[in-house]
């Protein structure tokens, strides 16, 4: 077999031939198609994690088809890899076994790949390759924010920060898909006017001083809100937030939270809720969601394995919108 | 009838003689056994609100008996008022009629005062009505934060910080009673030792640097967090919470939160959750809850109503734990 290898930090990615895998009992090996690319292959390529062990197999998300029988799948059945790994017995949060595939774990960039069985799901029927490999770690994260913790429902109107980015524009598509109204804001009025013609009711820059305001009028003000930046930014959340609004965060970009206001949250009966990947469970549900109203993920752009390279670097450009994804086999 | 009345700001309370309330249809007149004292009835008096008018009948908590037969009452029947007013129809958060009782409403601490039929309670039957007096708005406030919004069950271990406060001291109750591990924090070590002589746990002073590291060990750490301070100590509380922990905020005495880290939110998996007072509903549970495990709220000291201004110079020194009546009629 052959895996797409991170062989020290700040190197290019080499495509080694490596020892084959085998399954145990209860594994599943799976002869990966595609793969995507997430933020979190470049901190570790950067170095920006702790604890990173070389050289490693990168890649969190991954399509394939079945090789070995098993109880629950049979041979060249296509599969869908959970991206989240031993999350541990709590729907609550995650164990302190968890961890994202891909480092340590061989990742999904490679040919192959063995999984323990309840980690593997059936793809779903209407995605290519492509679309299916741009779901799992953007689509766990938004399913899990929007839904088992941010209770989303049709009723509910959404704002959705940074748009452009893969959570987020996962977070577009499942929550329009259920009927729900979705605003947007961006630094980039191409990446809005692209979240409008996707489903987006509307949105704003955030590089205006007064988008919150902006946003508020024109929209009448968010029950649920899908943030991945944090910072000095989070403020202008809670005021465009409504009464018993939720505002989930996946990420801290923008760095840490000044000045929050305690009287905003109790007054407005603000819930402001963390939320990280999701468990296998939630990718259950995820996969559900995504067959009953067929959503098909957002791909920008399939780089060929041998040009891995490159997708790195177009990835780390940001000019993508939608995932961008490698063919493998 | 009488009613203490604050005449203006900064101004002692008077009991004058006042013009005879009367009772439209739907309505209740009450004639007031006992009142209680909060924090707001403090702040009113200093002007430290915007709006108010005067002068004013203090007070959001009362108990008396039923003067006018009515659908729901009889004559005599001993009831307790709601505090919460006009809340609105979403049990998520108040509308915007909402208002505490007492000012610009005429409050409790009067021989008499009328109520629509739904913001009136039959009292349980195990307190008498110096206990009764001293539940209503902190109890409210407890019992949405604990369980409407923290949704404390017995398995969860609980933390209240500045514990000797109305809404704290209530929540202790409140825990303990559905068999949940409480744990307290104070600045005063005898407001500790008597709040594990109520069924707390354990504490700690939050005057120590290192008492979120003590508590945490000692503990194991918390799963829904009682808060009405605020400030630098919240970073404390998102420390010692465990993953998937609820921090309810109904205050923020201690201002705004400075650097809230988006990482340790999304990571932990946290909710934090901001409440006010509550619905009727939630007064409705709250008196299910209380009946149920026959809860008496803790009353620190009883005044006669002729020693008004006492009982609120008594109130504001901050030596009491528990609750600060005013006897009436």
């Amino acid at each position: 077999m052959y895996a797409a290898q991170l062989p020290a930090l700040h190197q290019p990615i080499e495509w080694r031939e490596c020892r084959d895998l085998q399954p145990e009992k209860g594994e599943i090996l799976v002869k990966v198609s595609h793969a995507a690319l997430n933020h979190r292959d470049l901190y570790i390529q950067e170095g920006l994690y702790a604890g990173i062990t070389l050289p490693c197999t990168l890649g969190s998300d991954g399509v394939g088809v079945v090789v070995n029988e098993s109880g629950a799948y049979q041979q060249g059945e296509r599969v869908l890899i959970c991206p989240s790994v031993a999350w541990g017995s709590s729907e609550k949060a995650q164990g302190k076994q968890f961890r994202v595939l891909g480092m340590p774990d061989p990742g999904t960039m490679a040919t192959h790949i063995v999984r323990p069985e309840a980690e593997v799901f059936p793809c779903p029927k209407h995605l290519t390759d492509e679309e299916a490999a741009a779901l799992p770690l953007a689509g766990l994260t938004a399913y899990r924010a929007l839904f088992t913790q941010g209770r989303l429902t049709r009723d509910d109107r959404v704002l959705i920060t940074g748009i452009g980015g893969g959570v987020a524009t996962m977070g577009l598509l499942l929550a329009t898909a259920v009927g729900a109204e979705v605003w947007v804001t961006s630094g980039s009025q191409e990446k809005i006017d692209k979240a409008i013609a996707l489903g987006g009711k509307g949105g704003a820059s955030y590089k205006t001083d007064d988008w919150g305001k902006t946003l508020k009028k024109a929209s009448g003000g968010f029950d649920v809100l899908l943030d991945g930046a944090g910072g000095p930014g989070y403020n202008q959340l809670m005021h465009v937030a409504n009464p018993g609004g939720r505002i989930i965060s996946y990420g801290g970009t923008a760095g840490s939270i000044p000045k929050l206001s305690p009287q905003k949250l109790f007054w407005k009966q603000l819930h402001l809720i963390g939320s990280t990947m999701g468990s296998p469970r939630d990718f259950a549900a995820l996969l559900a969601l995504v067959n009953k109203h067929e959503i098909r993920p957002l791909v920008d752009r399939v780089f060929p394995v041998s040009e891995i390279n490159a997708a790195f670097d177009y990835f780390r450009s940001g000019q993508q919108q939608g995932k961008v994804v490698v063919s493998i086999g």
